[in-house]
């Protein structure tokens, strides 16, 4: 069974609403209700957690006889859960909507099996409609929902051989604007920027996600410090406009899960090697993105400040695999972007 | 004035020729003699320090009455300079030659200038024919005459975060195939080798260039060990098929004017962190090959291996900017060759 254009079209609509909701620890999910005829009856779209899902909020705005026999066109299959709303395949079939058209599967252990449920009393069910379109406007949440955990980029910038500041420390500028300009665009598409305290007060970083000249982006990271040390009261990151969190301690799991819940998505770490290496150990990275500049620090008489420290590799063979994914030239500097490969490769 | 085709053509077989010639501290150079008419009456090249150069070998091929009037060809300005051979300026002269079509000038300070010798005495001289082509043949040569030393490459191979081996000091292999055949392919075009002891005694190289069967290639560059320590007797460098020079000691620019003195026109190092360091540190470094693989190696308890170690930047500020001149991908790898920056950039 293949959808109808006027069903495309209505899910092309689906996946606009969709985008109403906030993105937060729920999907953004779009839905139209179209009537026998095809023509669209009404729209909705999910509010966040604890709100009605997409396809319940669009019923809602519809009398009883007019639901009976409509199509429903959602960017999410209805899901088959009963958690602080009802399961949205049985409201779609107790308002006597006969056909559904979804766009992707739910991915959800609990939640999913919603078709079938449908299909089970007699309605059309047909999915993978925009199937790709619709994984795009939820793939930071399909990402959390495979990781059980947010998404983690681990981002670092430094010179050819591995140091991200020279002996005395000094690091400014070791990258050039081009680089610079792509990490603030980056941490504009997360929702949780970390650092670790040592960052913070030896650096006194904003974290916020500005333009080149310094004006703060539309979207902001919120600033998550991890470490027991105050933040000083003078710091730039009390002037971020979103607060701050601080987790003390080193349970980066346990940092992870409460981020889920308050609805982070995509998490940034870009607090210096001793917190980029700390999520490396603990096998909590998804993506690395590695700023080089052509320039050598090698180490000196007063310090060495490599890239990343310990991450428990004591000899090659246990050492993490990376599979490279992009190389870029960002002005002077480029840009690796390599993400870990799950099960080691065989020795060569 | 221009070159007339037939005179393109007797260049084009000057720089056949010429490659008869061996390479070494003299260039490659080839010469055509061409009669008033515009035929060949004789070819000659270089056949190295101490021999007769190009013009004066095709020169000695023919009798006064046939050089009298003619045209020569010659891929590099003929010299005014008496060395171990006499000026060749003077020779064209002698020999009644009324034209010299050359391709590239002579970059030396003692020896340049035949072209205004040539031209005082009456002849008429072209320069510049196929200079492209006759400087890609002498292109090593050229380089040792701008920089006074033989040109040195610098490589090495690092995991992502600018390390050489892991913390136990394994490394075997940190890049892949694709890579290892890069570096033999790229020894083949070397003169010379260089390694230090304590990778020769550590990691017993053979430092030769092979296919990735394990072939000899048919270029071999010569080994040269810098350090005071024995080569043991049962070392893999003492079945390399040119006999190893050794230098003790750290006159890098002594070891490098005599290398010079030995015809060596391209160095190869990759002998090691502490050689290639020291080479940075010395400012005798050209070119610099990173093989980098994705993979991490960090710091561990037993030890740390950067790439680079000390090269005497403490400060960002004094750190050597590099020029990023090609990125490439091999296999899994990336090579990134970069060029030192001669003069700092001002601070951004």
């Amino acid at each position: 069974m293949t959808a109808h254009p006027n069903e495309i079209a209505a899910m092309r609509r689906a996946l606009a609403v969709a985008a109403n909701g906030p993105r937060g620890f729920n999907p953004q999910v779009g839905a139209v209700i179209l009537s026998p005829a095809g023509d669209v009856l009404a729209e909705g779209w999910h509010r966040g957690s604890g709100t009605a899902h997409a396809e319940v909020d669009a019923l809602s705005k519809l009398r009883p006889e007019q639901t009976r026999g409509a199509t429903a066109v959602v960017s999410l299959e209805p899901c088959n859960h009963t958690g602080r709303t009802g399961p949205c395949a049985q409201a779609l079939i107790d308002a006597g909507i006969s056909r559904v058209v979804y766009a992707v599967d739910d991915p959800g252990d609990d939640s999913s099996h919603g078709a079938d449920r449908l299909r089970a009393a007699g309605v059309d069910v047909v999915s993978g409609v925009l199937g790709d379109q619709a994984r795009e406007v939820i793939d930071s949440w399909l990402a959390v929902q495979r990781l059980g955990r947010p998404h983690v980029t681990v981002k670092w910038a430094q010179s050819l051989d591995g140091r991200v500041a020279a002996a005395d420390g000094t690091s400014q500028w070791i990258t050039g604007p081009a680089s610079r300009a792509d990490v603030h665009r980056r941490r504009a598409l997360a929702d949780a920027i970390v650092a670790g305290t040592g960052t913070v007060l030896a650096d006194d970083p904003a974290l916020t996600a500005r333009t080149p000249e310094g004006d703060l982006l539309p979207d902001q990271p919120t600033p998550v410090v991890i470490g027991e040390r105050e933040v000083p009261e003078g710091a730039l990151l009390r002037r971020h406009p979103k607060p701050f969190e601080q987790y003390s301690g080193r349970d980066l799991p346990g940092v992870l899960a409460h981020l889920r819940q308050a609805g982070v998505q995509r998490v940034f770490v870009e607090g210096g090697p001793t917190l980029a290496s700390a999520f490396i150990r603990a096998g909590l990275v998804d993506e690395i993105l590695t700023y080089v500049a052509p320039v050598l620090l090698g180490s000196g008489e007063s310090g060495d400040h490599p890239a990343i420290g310990a991450i428990g590799v004591d000899t090659i063979g246990a050492a993490p695999r990376l599979a490279l994914q992009s190389v870029e030239r960002l002005g002077d500097d480029i840009l690796l972007v390599s993400t870990p490969v799950p099960i080691p490769s065989p020795a060569r």
